[in-house]
C-alpha cells in the first residue's frame, strides 16, 4: 500500500501532536515539518526533517534544514496547516495542487468543518477541511450522541475556558473571571455557532467565561430531550460512545487538574494527553426532560485523532468506523 | 427615638462590614462586637467594645475586653450572627429573648430567609431571620425582577465561584476548575435550592464550579420569561431595581478585576467594596423568550445592606421602600 | 501663597492616584489630566479637566473636552507624566518651558532620580525629576536607613513580582515562574543598578521572578552591615523610618493578601491603598552581620507620595522633613 | 542473583513514581503497595499486589486485596515509607526486622540523610535511610558540586515554592505571595539547616515564600566560593554533574511552565516527570568571587531516583557510579 505522504506545517502545540499521531500509522507517513525559528521542541522533532520559510533563524543553531516550505509542499500529499489562525496559507496549497487540513482557529468557509464520530462521510474525497475547535469538538461528540438517540431540545452550553496554554508564560487573566461578550452576535461566544457547523439543527445556547487555569475547558451542559430517558440511560450511552470517558467524583476525581494527573498515569505513549472528552459519571443527572452533567476538554489533545481521521476520509481510505477503531488503538484511546 | 441596640457576634469579613454599615444608621447604634482571638482587625474595630467567650486569647493584647458574649447580649436587642457557619448559637439567643439574624451559611429553617427588594415583609416583626448567601442574594435581586415584570418561565444559572476570600491564605484551588458535585441532591450547587426560599415558585436549575480567584462570583443566566420582551425593556428594568448597576463591557469592563478597581474609586467610605449586584448590561440578549446575561457578586459585601434593612423589618421600624432608600443613601450605594 | 499649577498626563493606575495626592495639598492645584479615550475611570475623574491629543475618541461619550494637551502644558507649571514607558514627550515639556516629573519606567538620564526620604535635595530646584520604579522606591526606602545607621556591606535583594497589575486582565503568568534572566547585564533585573541612582555607592545583587498574582511585590532582603547591630535595633531604625510600616506575621499578617486587607480598614481616605513599604517585623533576623527581612510593595501605590515630595523640592517650596510630613498628613500615611 | 524485595507503603505522589523507578531495575522487585481506600490510581497500579490497614474501604470496590500492611512487612527486604509526614511506622518497621527509607517530611534524625550523588556511603549498609526534601536535594546537588570543586563561602538561597501539588485542589494561595516565617529559628524556612545535613559545614542562608503555581520550585542562588572561577568554569562543571540539566532562556525556557512542556517530549517512559534539576545555564553569572544562577526543581520527582540508589546503599550492591549510573539508564535520565 502506498502511504499518505503528510507535511506538518507548524509544530507548535498542536502540530507536533498531529505528527506524532500520524506517525504511528501504518498508512501515512510524515514528510517533514516546518518551524519559524529554532525552540527547545527542535530537539524532540529532530528524527523528522525540517523544512522553514526562514532558513536565516537556523543559522547559528545546529539545526539541519532540509528545505522550503514549497519543497515539502510539493513532497507532500496533504499538508496540516498547523499555523496560528488566519494565517491565509490557502491559495499556496492550491498551488501545488495537494489537499490541506486546517484547525478550529480558521473561518468556517475554509473547508468542511470536521469531527469524525459526526460527520465523518461530510469530508469523503474532499480536498480542504477544517478540523473545528477544542470546545465545539467536545461539545459535538456529547450532544451528537444524545440527540441521535433522544433528540435534543434546547441545550445551554456553558463554558469555563482555561485562560492560557501550560508553555505560554504572557498570558492571563491573573485572579480575575473575563466574560465572553461581543454586541450584536446572535450568541455569546463562537461555540454555539460553531457546533452547528457540525449539527446544523441544533438549538444551542452558549455563554463562556476564561478563569486563570492553563489546564482544560470546562463544559457545564443543560440539555433539553424530546424523548423520555434516565440518568441509566445517558450512562450507557456516552460509554459506548467512541472517545467520551465516563470518570467519577467519588473515585476522586474533583476537577481538571485530578483528570490530567489520572492521563499521567495512562499508557505512556499518550504523553500525558487526554484527547478524550471526560464527562464526570456521576453528575449526570436528568430532571423531566433536562440532561444535565459537567463535562472537560484537554483544550491541547482533543483534536489531535481528528485530524487522522479526516486525512482518511479526505482519501477515502476506510470507513468512519474502521478509522476510528484504527485512530484509537494506534493512540492507545479508550474505544 | 430610642436606638435599636445592636450586637455583632464574629467580626470577621462579614461581621465588621455589617459592623460599620449599622453604625452609619441614626436608628441603631453598635453595642459591642466579638472575636475569639486578637488579629490585625482589632485596631480598626478599637472604638468598640470587645465581648469574647475567650478573655485568656486576649491577655497579651493590649485590647481591652469589655466583657463576655453573654454580657454583650444582654446588653442588645438584636445579634447579628457572623459566626462562622453551623455555629449552633440559638439556643443562647433564645436563652436571652433577643431577636437574631443569622447569614446565608446557615441551615435554611433557622429563620426567615430575607432579601430587602423581594420580600421585607415576610420578615416584619419576626425574631430570627436568616439572610441568604451572597449568590443566592445576587441571583434572587435580579431573577425577581424580572419575574415579577415578564413572569419567568425555566432558568438556567450557572456559577462561577471564586476559589477563597482575599485574605484567605490556605484555600485553593491553583490552577484547576472545580465543579461543585453532589449526587442524589435536586439540583448541582445549593443556589437553586436557596433562591426558592426567597422566590417558592421559581424553576432554576443552577450548576457551578470553583476557580483560582479570589474578588467576586460570576453568574451565567439564561432565563425563559413569558411575556414579549426586548433587550432594552430588559436594561430599563434592571436599571431602575435597586441595588443593581449596569456597567459596559465597552467603557472597560472586561472582567471581575475591572469591577473591583472601579469599585475603588466610588465613594471612598465604600472602601472598596461592590455591596449592589453588577450587570454587564451590554451581555443582554434576548432570543425568543430567553434573557440572557453575566452578572458578578462581591461575595464580601453584597448581603452587608440586608443585614441592616432586616432589623428594620423585624423590629417594624419602616416600610421597606423606606429602608432600602435609607440604607443606600448611609451607605452611598446606587439608588 | 500662589498654588503650583500640576497637569497630570496620562490618568491610569499611577496618573490618576498622583492626581488625587495633589488635590489635597493646599499649596498646589490640579489643571487638568490627559486621557486618550474615555473608560470607567473619567467618572471618578469628571471634576475634572479633561485634555487630549484625541478628541475624536470622547465624541460619541458625555465627557467634555477641555483642550489639546498642548493647552494643558500652558496652563501648568510642571507635568506629571504617567503615560506608558519610553514616551518621548519631554522635548515638547521642553518646548513649553514647564517642568516635569517621569515614572520609573523611563531612562535613568532622564532626569534627577528621586526618593523623598533618601535625596531630597537632589531635585532642588532642578526641571526634570525621575520617580523611581517601585521596587527600587520600597528597597531604597529601607536600605538608605540601614546604611545610614549602620553601614551596608554586600546586600542580596531578591524579587518576587506580582505578574500583572489588578485591573490587567491580559497579561499572565499562569501556573508558572518566570526568572528574569538578562544575559550580559550587570545583574539579573533593572533593580540593583536603579538602586544605585539612588545609593551609588551600594554593592547590591538581585534576582527576579514573575508570579500569578495581582497584589504587592515582595522582597527577600540578606544585608550585610559593617557595624554591630541587634534585631531590636533594626526593628528600632524602621519604626522610627518615614513610610514603612511594620507589621507582625503573629498577629496575623501572614500573606500580601492580609496587608492589602488591613489596607482597606485604614483611614477610607486612602482607598485600599499601601503607599508605605511593608516589613514583617517578626521576620528580621540577625546572623553574625547578616540583616535579614521580608518586605512587600504595593506596586499600585508606593511611588504616589514622592511624586507630591518632588513638586515641592523641584520649586524649592520647603525642606524634605518639612514636605514629607505635610505629605503624609494629607495623605494620612504612617509618620 | 536475589532480587531485593521492595514494598511501598504508601502510593500517592511519591510512592507510585518510586514503584515505578524500582520496578524497572533487575536488581529488584515489587513485592506490593499499600492504600488507606480506593482511587483512581488504583487502575493504574492494579498489576501489582495491595496490601492495606483499612480492608473495608476496599469493600465496594472491585480492587482485591491482597493482604495487611504486616504481611507486606513480613515479605519484604525493604519498605520505602512514602506516608505522609510524621506517619510513626518506625517501631512496626523494627518489629519485623527490615530495612526502610523515608522521605523529607519526616525528622532529621528518623535516618541517615541521603543523596547519591553527595553522600552515598554515608547509608552504606544502614538500615533507615531517609530521603531529604525536594529542595535541599535539588540545592544540595548544585551545590555540592560547586563546594567540592571551588570551596564554597557564604551561600543565598532563596526559595519560590509552588503552593499545592497538580492534584491538590484544596490547597492555595489564590492572588498573594505568603512569606516562609518563623520566629526564633535559625533561618527561614527549613533549607537551609536541611542542607546541611547533606553539607554539614556549608554557610547557607536561606528564604522562601509560597506562591500560586502547582509546578515546580524555583530557586534564586547566590553562592559565594572561595577560588577564581567563570561562568564557563561553572557551565563545564554543572554539565558534567549528574542529575542537572542545563537549559537555556534564549532556546524558549522562559518559566517552569516551559521546562515542564519540555518534560512531555522527552522519552515517554519519563510520564512527563522531570527528575534532574533544570539550571538556567545563560543565568549564570559570576560577579567577583559571588556565582549566581536560578534553577528550578520539579518536587514530585526529583527524590525518586534517590529511593532507588538507596537502597543499593542499604544493601551495599554496588558503588555509587555504577547505582546512579544504572538508576539514570533504567529511569531515561541525563547522565
Amino acid at each position: 500500500m502506498t502511504k499518505i505522504r503528510v507535511g506538518i506545517h507548524g509544530a507548535g502545540t498542536v502540530g507536533k501532536r498531529v505528527l506524532e499521531a500520524v506517525s504511528k500509522q501504518d498508512d501515512m507517513e510524515i514528510v517533514g515539518y516546518t518551524k519559524t525559528k529554532p525552540d527547545y521542541t527542535t530537539e524532540y522533532l529532530s528524527k523528522y526533517d525540517l523544512y522553514t520559510e526562514f532558513p536565516e533563524n537556523f543559522k547559528d543553531s545546529n539545526v539541519k534544514v532540509e528545505g522550503s516550505l514549497e519543497e515539502l509542499l510539493e513532497k507532500s500529499d496533504i499538508i496540516i496547516d498547523a499555523t496560528p489562525k488566519n494565517s491565509g496559507y490557502k491559495p499556496l496549497y492550491e498551488k501545488y495542487g495537494i489537499k490541506a487540513i486546517f484547525q478550529g482557529g480558521e473561518k468556517e468557509d475554509i473547508g468542511v468543518s470536521f469531527i469524525a464520530q459526526c460527520n465523518y462521510y461530510n469530508s469523503w474525497g474532499e480536498d480542504y477541511v477544517r478540523i473545528v475547535s477544542c470546545n465545539t469538538t467536545g461539545l459535538s461528540r456529547t450532544l451528537y450522541a444524545i440527540d441521535e438517540a433522544y433528540t435534543l431540545g434546547n441545550v445551554n452550553a456553558q463554558l469555563i475556558r482555561r485562560g492560557a496554554d501550560p508553555r505560554d508564560s504572557q498570558k492571563g487573566p491573573i485572579n480575575q473571571i473575563v466574560p465572553v461578550i461581543k454586541k450584536g452576535e446572535e450568541v455569546h461566544g463562537h461555540h454555539g455557532p460553531d457546533v452547528k457547523t457540525i449539527m446544523p439543527d441544533i438549538q444551542i445556547y452558549s455563554m463562556a467565561v476564561a478563569v486563570p487555569t492553563s489546564i482544560m475547558h470546562l463544559h457545564m451542559i443543560q440539555a433539553e430531550v424530546k424523548e423520555n430517558v434516565t440518568e441509566e440511560d445517558i450512562i450507557e450511552l456516552l460509554k459506548k460512545t467512541p472517545r467520551l470517558r465516563l470518570l467519577k467524583h467519588k473515585d476522586g476525581f474533583r476537577s481538571t487538574g485530578d483528570i490530567m494527573e489520572y492521563a499521567k498515569y495512562l499508557n505512556s505513549d499518550r504523553r500525558s494527553d487526554m484527547p478524550e472528552v471526560v464527562i464526570w459519571e456521576d453528575s449526570i443527572k436528568v430532571e423531566g426532560n433536562r440532561v444535565m452533567f459537567y463535562q472537560a476538554v484537554h483544550q491541547e489533545a482533543i483534536i489531535v485523532p481528528e485530524n487522522v481521521d479526516a486525512i482518511r476520509s479526505m482519501f477515502k481510505l476506510m470507513s468512519s468506523e474502521e478509522s476510528i477503531k484504527k485512530t484509537n488503538e494506534t493512540m492507545n484511546l479508550k474505544e
